[in-house]
């Protein structure tokens, strides 16, 4: 299977830190080298790098580390080959427009028999279980709300769904964005912790690297990180629920207040 | 306004070398420092590189004339800005995925009352008339033909028509590619240049370079590169007719043959 990283923040903020971890699984410390890719959103705007290449040796790879893009909303992805072989066509993020806006998804798991009926506004360009959810998920969007795109708390209900109904064939933990928000969703594993003041000091676990966020971030900073596993060995990673949709937007999960306060009662 | 770049070949080849002088104009032999965008098909994949900063200073620029991609379809852009301020999401070339395969554009104009209706199916994310024709394009593809891609020829001729209509608002020289083939429109200028046995030595008109394509290149490769200007001092550059929309597959232009015997006849 692949592995997923994700980051939402309030400001825009280098993700090479986690990244440079994350990339050691493309091949070193884990066996997921059958490609990488990354995208990071600029305002609307949207950088997408693919490769089919194993991250760890990656020209391209080594670029994002050393030149650090920043950015609200990133989604990247490590591949292990299930469906489809490795060619370009099939490396995550998949990219695609929908209401004016790039969508960008990267998945995480195993679709054996979802072969959905796709009408032609959507159609997968690889050979993917991948890429066919992700066609199927924004068809089914715009089938529901047209040529308008709804509020983000309306769209976290629709999706949760979908979610559902798609993750009845399968493991499907993915990450969703639209540079606006970002959705997470855990079918078998997934992680997040959020960054803010007061920082602490993290310590990657797939290489010797360390980083003091109080030296680098600033007090209103609020960053989310999502990943398959834990990136740092010393802080508080959340593991999402089985099932569980979460939105992130300025770094922050939308709705957990009114969730804890439902718990409360 | 702007420059174009494609290439077209019949085996998969680097574009380093026509690369590294049209990027000169992006900021240093010319003006066009307002972002720029380079797209390479591999098979149905797709790797696409945009930047909103001058190709001349760009880290991303420099990775490309390092580590040189080989595609047999490329379409390159550098911006100096019209309509849709300097940003990511208005940075050519702009994707699109129709009939199951990634479409690729740039254009090099100024279409100032082209106002379309767009239905939907493709909306601009930038502010751009360039991305505003391509959805247009798009939109007219799939309204006339459904949802199956239909003989490259006949498209050849829909978007001889379309071309001609849109380009009655403006300037509108444009690359497009499915990467199985490449259109390019000449509205007011555009050039090409077929490389095939026997090889010339050609040098760079944007800076000190030259290359023995003897030395690179097969006894059977063929490779067309299209520029808005010759970016060569000592090859034979062929000028498009104002109105021309060509069409390349394998590094031929095709119907060119065809179009010869007419004009013997």
């Amino acid at each position: 299977m692949c592995q997923l990283l994700g980051m939402n923040c309030n400001k825009p903020a280098s993700i090479s830190f986690s990244f440079e971890g994350f990339c050691c699984r493309g091949g070193q410390t884990d066996e997921h080298s059958d490609g990488w890719g990354i995208a990071f959103f600029e305002e609307k705007g949207c950088r997408l790098i693919i490769d089919d290449k194993p991250s760890i040796t990656s020209p391209l790879a080594e670029l994002v580390k050393r030149n650090p893009v920043k950015s609200c909303n990133v989604i990247a992805h490590i591949r292990k080959a299930t469906q489809g072989p490795v060619a370009l066509e099939n490396s995550h993020p998949f990219r695609r427009e929908l209401w004016g806006r790039t969508w960008v998804f990267a998945h995480n798991g195993h679709l054996k028999t979802f072969a959905p009926d796709l009408f032609g506004a959507f159609l997968p360009v690889g050979a993917t279980d991948s890429e066919r959810a992700f066609c199927y998920l924004l068809q089914s969007l715009k089938a529901r709300f047209g040529d308008t795109q709804p509020a983000v708390e309306v769209l976290h209900e629709a999706l949760q769904a979908l979610a559902e109904e798609i993750a009845t064939h399968g493991v499907f933990n993915f990450l969703l964005s639209n540079g606006e928000v970002q959705f997470a969703h855990c079918s078998t594993l997934l992680h997040y912790v959020t960054r803010q003041y007061p920082f602490a000091k993290a310590h990657l676990v797939d290489c010797e690297l360390s980083m003091d966020f109080n030296e680098h971030n600033h007090l209103d900073d609020c960053i989310t990180v999502i990943a398959t596993k834990p990136l740092t060995s010393n802080e508080n990673w959340v593991a999402f629920a089985p099932g569980e949709l979460k939105m992130f937007r300025n770094g922050v999960e939308q709705g957990a207040g009114e969730r804890q306060l439902a718990m409360a009662c």
